[in-house]
Formats: structure tokens, sequence, C-alpha cells
């Protein structure tokens, strides 16, 4: 990319500082730049950098009061942060191949598939019989769509992704690399010589509209029903998603975290990574759990905070991991404490007074 | 699917009550089930939902004894889940696609590989250098199967698996999307100079009969000889196998786990979600294994439950685990205390005993 | 494979004692081998097996005496274990299909990409535009590389790895099935209505020379400059290493430890499994961290060990860990004695002594 001071200034509506020809031709951080980089300080702490940075555009907030001189551009918006994820943004539009159309060949096609305009198709990819495939939406090189599958308008499927039959991708959806949609549910029946029997997994998974999902991520289609992830949830990398899961709206869930069978998450909450979650149980809106906890029942109340194996209150745990530490030295304290005693008794039977252990 | 009652009950040999014309098109829990649902009630804590469900056909054990009069119309068998599942397996057989055969293209076979009747290779899967595929094989598109690699009849490979060369595959094994066999053991020497040097990983992965592998797990090749997967194993999403491990029969591995090189787990575990294992260790048959555990060394007991990290006897975990929690009252009676026996030390003193601490 | 004592003690510069046509047909431990079988004993605790071993060929350290006769062909070395590795290594570039070159068909190769010489491109493999890849290169079947992305000579990519657009490998580097370099890192900004706003991820990953990663790991590309992993590093499988993460020279990996966004990891560190690491600290150099820990805070000094969730210091963790285990037996001392001291007190009350709780 390249784009002079003036152009972003215009792109975003920013009152330009400085000369309008500067010229950025990548992005930066505003203590790594270098000539030619765009910066922006949206975090007061940062603005020290701003003095002596080779920046040549820097991205400021309207209310930023410079104290000495700068060499930058400075281009001033309301909130710098999103004036720079807005250039970002249309950089990224511009980028060389994100913008294909078309079936690259070979793929495969089944003939009863319904393909709407614009879509692209990556060479080595498989559309399954009665497939739908929505507007703008792109399916990268060797991906696998069921058949019935459904995946909605401008939906990016990233290269290797697979989805099993019947499931239903809602619009703006983003699935990243090597990840497996609507897998079976882990579910056998056991049997009275020790051996399992398969229990059919006859149901899908539905992906809401506005679902972003990490790269080699599974998601177990429901035994019956459906395995529901719902509008704007985010779910990082090599996520396990079990059988008839549901999570609510906008929550946002980091990396390795698992969640057992049937469990319901609500909407709004912030989960860490490497976090377990057992089946069956719910987990109120607005939870927020931190990364490798436990969550072994309900979490009932709303907007909680939560750490630990197994969870409890987030404040609590904090004190009891701390004492965790000190253990040996509350062992020696209560050790200390039993000997003084003891010498106490002994004193006061040496007393002739009558107290006997 | 659509069915009628009748039958369902000729399918599952079952006694008829009701309406033999009821029709069914899709199957429901009975406390969700909608007019067209197939339930079933197993557990008995479930009875009272049939006296209000909307469901068409409920199938139920013999045994039940009615305590209303029911809507629905009723099926009854010796095991009305057994039932059920046969219903599931019937349907899923009938499923769009399931059946497909032949090579379908493009595909890539080597001439050297050896292909048995009814085998169904989807498009742009690879089948390497004297690979052997028994009968009724179903490889789906875009999996790698490797030189030399053999893979028993009526076996399931889900789109988008890799079997490195050398692996073989038991009868009936069904492996889902994304999983990895075979690939390298990490073993690597350390050199003088802080550098790694590889270990040469010769061995192989074998997946005895009646597997079932999940999404995106990976079951690396042995350094010599063979990492094992035996009988009737059945292992979850995003499991790590390490090189020359060994997994008895009929063990049961939840999603997540890791088990590190060398160790050898005994048959008929039941192994939870999230759990470590180091390597060079053998786990008892029948051990089960609480979710997010850590095993640090063998267990040799047969049919313990084990927890924690280390893990441990569960139920003295569980006591450890409550104590945990309560850490800072334990600590604030232990400071009570201390100061307790100073103030009783000191009482002594001013009266001239001659204890001192 | 079928070598002669004399074969191998040729190819490794070793001298040979016994019979130089004794034939080797595979590799086994020591315990374990049979008629045919080529051992190494490094470690001396196994030199007993010698003695009693069916093994036809055996590679010892030219510092081994010998205490009694033995069967098998020995070849003397001064380290018989890099003994051992060259027979392997020699061995697995004998392997059939390891050393294939040319585009195999069907494979999509823009017309912008520059392939150097020897490279192999497997079937279904897909190199976007203006892609370089080096000498030597081997792609296997079913791979994704992205327009721009560069591969030093001499790399592996095995089949199912995909590359997103701008990624960069060095020389030599590894990278097994399944594993998805570059997609974008996990960054989202919240909007006042819950939702959340994609942060557009615009930098790249940057593999250095000798690296190798197992499968279905996870490097996202970097949100601004380049998520990094240094020279020499080894990866296990199902590792998840989070935007703009930086891991140092040599530092070794294992299976299912996740890194969050932007931490540094200096070099020769050793970490273990399922170990989760927070972002935006720093590693020093030589650290050690346990299996299942979860660093939550920078790791100052170098060439540490430590354990735990939080981590702390390895020998006071394991302190920890083994009262935590005792905990029930701590608290009802506690509570012994706090029984011991009430009656304590009360009995010098009935001595008219003045002390008061």
């Amino acid at each position: 990319m390249q784009f002079t001071a003036q152009q972003i200034a215009t792109l975003i509506q920013g009152k330009l500082e400085g000369n309008p020809d500067a010229k950025v031709s990548d992005v930066a951080k505003i203590e790594e730049a270098e000539d030619g980089s765009l910066c922006f300080i949206s975090n007061p702490k940062y603005e020290e950098y701003l003095y002596t940075s080779k920046a040549s555009v820097v991205i400021v907030n309207d209310s930023l009061e410079l104290t000495k001189p700068v060499a930058p551009t400075l281009i001033r918006v309301k909130d710098a942060y999103s004036g720079f994820a807005l250039v970002l943004e249309k950089y990224n539009e511009m980028v060389a191949g994100r913008g294909k159309t078309g079936i690259e060949q070979p793929s495969y096609v089944a003939p009863t598939a319904t393909l709407a305009a614009d879509v692209y198709v990556g060479a080595f990819s498989y559309i399954g019989e009665r497939a739908v495939i929505g507007k703008g939406v792109k399916i990268y090189p060797g991906c696998y769509i069921g058949n019935n599958v459904v995946i909605g308008d401008n939906a990016k499927i990233y290269s290797g992704v697979k989805i099993y039959d019947e499931c239903h991708l809602g619009c703006n959806v983003v699935i990243h690399s090597g990840t497996v949609l609507g897998g079976d549910g882990f579910g056998f029946a056991p049997l009275d010589d020790g051996s399992y029997k398969k229990i059919p997994q006859l149901g899908n998974v539905i992906i809401e509209d506005d679902v972003e999902i990490g790269a080699n991520t599974t998601v177990d289609r429901a035994t019956m029903g459906s395995t529901i992830i719902r509008k704007g949830v985010k779910l990082d990398n090599l996520i396990q998603v079990a059988h008839n899961v549901e999570i609510g709206e906008n929550t946002v869930i980091a990396a390795q975290t698992g969640i057992s069978g049937s469990t319901k998450v609500g909407r709004n909450c912030l989960i860490g990574g490497q976090v377990g979650i057992v089946g069956h149980i719910h987990i109120a809106d607005g939870t927020k759990v931190n990364a490798q906890s436990g969550i072994s029942k309900s979490v009932i109340n709303m907007n909680t905070t939560i750490n630990g194996t197994p969870a409890f209150d987030y404040k609590s745990s904090l004190k009891s991991q701390a004492i965790f530490r000190n253990l040996p030295e509350l062992q020696h304290r209560l050790q200390k404490l039993e000997e003084m005693v003891q010498e106490l008794n002994a004193l006061l039977i040496t007393q002739n007074l009558e107290y006997k252990k």
C-alpha cells in the first residue's frame, strides 16, 4: 500500500497537521515506526513516543495536547483507534487476492448445489449435493462443504475447512483453516462386554450471523437438534465445542478451551484460554472466566468472574492461590504451635494442675 | 425421514399402542417434542413428560405402567433406548450420500495401490503407493493416504484426514475430519551448541478394529515399533497421542487430553477432557480420570478414580479442593490460635511459672 | 531395509566385533530385539541386556567393557546413540517416496509463483500468486500456500498444511500435517451494543531456519509486524501461538501448550505440554516450565524452573502440592489444637487465673 497523509485524512475525515504529501507504505507501532510508517496513538501513555518517532503519519485523538514540536504529520480524529482500524480495513480490501470470484479449476460442485452471485470457490474445494452458497461467499482452496449445507451471504471459509452434511452458517461468518464443523458428537453407550455402541449423531451445527471461528477448532453436530453458536460469537483456535452445546450472542472464547456436551453458555461472556467446562450446565450471561479454569457446576449469577479448578469467585480464588504458595510456611507455623501447646500443657502438669490431654 | 408408527414398530419388533398411522418426520427429546416427533423414554424420571408431550410416537420400556391417558402412539420394547438407537441407525443408513461408492474425479490413486470392492474415494483424495484399502471403505474428499498404508474393511475416513506412510487401520474404524495419524514423534537430541538434532521416527501407528477417533486429533508414529490404539478405543476431538503410546481395549478418552511418549494406558479406562499424562508410565486397567487432571506417575491399582494435578484419589482430592477454597479462613484460624497461645504463655509468665518459649 | 553388520560399520566408521555378514532388517530396543534386529546401547543401565539379547547387531560405545561373551555382532563407535541415529537417517532417506520431485497432477501453481530446482508439489496442492519456493522443497499433497509466501530451501511441508498469504518460512523447516500458519490473530474491539468489531490482522508469520512444527498446530499472523518463530525452535502438535508472539532460538515446546498475544519467549527454554502463558509478558532465556503450568507474569531470572497455576519456583511448588494433598489432615490438626487451647484456657480460668479469651 502507499497512501499520502491527505488521502488518509480524507478517508477518515480527520484534521491534518503537517505535510499533506507525507507518504506511508506500512503500519507500525509508534515505538517501532520507521520512515514511511503509519501509526496511531490512542493510549496517553504512548504519547511520549510521538516526539521522537520516525513515523511519517500518526493518527491521534482530537483531544491530544502537544507539549513539544513533532516531526510526523498528524491526523486528528475523535477516536484515533477507530480511525486507524478504518484505514486497515480499507487496506485489507485492497490486498491482492482477497477479492477473487469465480470457480477455480479443478474443483467439485455437485450439480444440485446452488451458488449465488460473486461466489469464489477455490481449486480442490468440494461442494456437496443441494448445498446453498450465498452471495459473495469465498470458499478458499481445499475446503469440504457437505450435502445440504447452507452458507449465508459474504461468509469467508478459509482453506481446508471441513463442514459436514446439514450444517447451517449465517451471513458474514468467517471460519479459519482446518476448522471442522459438524463432526459426530462423542456419544457411545456401554455394552455388557465392556465395548461401546455408537449413538448415531443425527443433528447438525448452526452458526449464526457475524460469528468468527479460528483455526483447527472443532464444533460437533448435535445428537438430535442443533449445536448452536449464536450471532456475533468469536471463537479462537483449537477450541472444542461438543454436541448440543449452545453459545450465547457475542460471547468471546480464547484458544484451546473445551465445552462438554449440552452445556449452555450465556451471552456476552468472556472465557479465557484452556478453560474446561463440564457438560449439562448453564453459564450465566456476562460471566468472565479466567484462563485454565475448570467449571464443574452451573454459574447462576450474571456478570461474575471466576477462576481455578474447580472454579469459584475470582478474588477469593486469588487469595487461596496466594496461601497455597505459602502452605509450607503455614504447615511450619502449625507445627510450632503444636509444640508450644504441648509444652504449655506439660508445664501445667508439673504444677499439679489437673488438665490432661 | 418420514415413518409411520407401524413401520417403526415392525422395524424394532415392538408392541404398538395407539394410532398405527401416526407419522414422524424428526426425532426430539420428550420434553421438547412437537407434532411429528419421535421420542423415547428410558429413564423413569422422564415419564412425567409423557402425559403432556406433543410427540407423535414414543418408544417406551415394556415395563412402563401408565398412570394417566396419553396422546402419543406408544411402541413398547424391552429396552426403549436400544430400540430408539436402532431406528436412528436405520435412518442414518438412508441419509443421502452416506452410501456413495466409486472413485470420484479428480482424485489420485497410485497405480500400485489396491482397492477392494465397494470402496468410495472422494474427489481430491490421494492414495499412495502400495496402499491397501479394504471392502466398503469410504474415504471422503480431500484425504491423504500415504504409501503402504493399510485400511481394513468398512472403515470411514472423513474429509481431510491425513495418514502418513506405513500406518495400519483395522476394520470398522471411523476417523473424523482433520485428524492426523502417523506424524513424526517429537524426538530431538540436544547438541552442545544448544540446538537439537532430529531423531528419525521410523515406526508407525496401528489402529485396531472398531476404533473411532474424533476431529483434529493427532496420533504420532513410534520412534521404532508402533504407537497402538487397541480394539474398540474411542478418542474424542483434539487429543494428542505421542510416539510409542499404547491405549488398551475399549478405553474412552474425552477431548483435548494429551498422552506423552511411551505411556501405556490400560483397557476399559475412562479419561476425561483436558487431562495430561506424562511419558513412560502405566495406567492400570479400568482407571477413571477426572477432567483436567495431570497424571505424573503410574497408576498401579485397577479401577481407581483419580483427580487433580498431580492426580490422586478422587474423594481425597475433592476434600483437599474444598479446603483449598477455605484456605483464607484456615489461615485466619491459625493466626488467632497463635495469638491466643502467646497470651496464655504471657499469662503463665506473670504467674511466675517457669515456662519460656 | 536390509543391511549387513559390515555395511553399517563402514557407514558409521565403527569397529566391528563378530560376524561381519550378520543381517539386520529392522530396528528395536535392546530388551525387545529379535533375530534380525539392529539395536544400540548408550545408557550403561541397559548393558545387562546385551548378554541375553537376540539382536543380530548392536552399536555400543567404545568405552564398553564386556563382562561375559555376547552373541550379537558389536559395532563400537565413540557415541553409540549418534551412530545409531546416523543409520536411521540414512535409512530414512532410502524409504520409498521420500525422495519425490516434480509437480504431481492435478495441482495448482499460480503463473506468478517461482519454483526452484528439485521441488516436489503433491497433487491437490495450491501455490498462490508470487509465492517463492526454494530448492529441494517438498510440498506434500493437499497443501495450501497463499500469495506471496516464501519457503526456504529443503523445507518439508507435509500433507494438508495451510499457509496464509505473506508468511515466510526459512530453510530446512519441517511442518507437519494440518498445521495452520498465518491465520488471523484473535483481535476484536468491543462496541457499545455488546458486539465486537474485527481488528484487521495485517502482519504475517516468520518461521526461521531449522524450525520443526508438529501436526494441527496453529500460529497466528501478527496484527502488525510479525509473529516470529526463531531458528531451531521445535514445536509439538496442537500448540497455539497467538499474534505477535516471538519464540527464541532453540526453544522446545511440548504438545497442547498455548501462548497468548505479544508474549516473548526466550531462547533455549523447555516448555512442557498443556502449559498456558498469558499475553504481553517475557519468559527469560533457559526457563523450564513443567507440564500444565499457567504462567501469569513475566519470568525475569534466566534458567529457572517453574510449575503450577499460577506458576512459581518448581521445588517450592512441589512442597505446596504435597501439603495440598494433606490439607484434610492439616485442617484436622488445626481443629484439635483449637480444642486443646480452649481446654487449657478453661482450666486456667478454674484456677482463678485471670486470662480471658
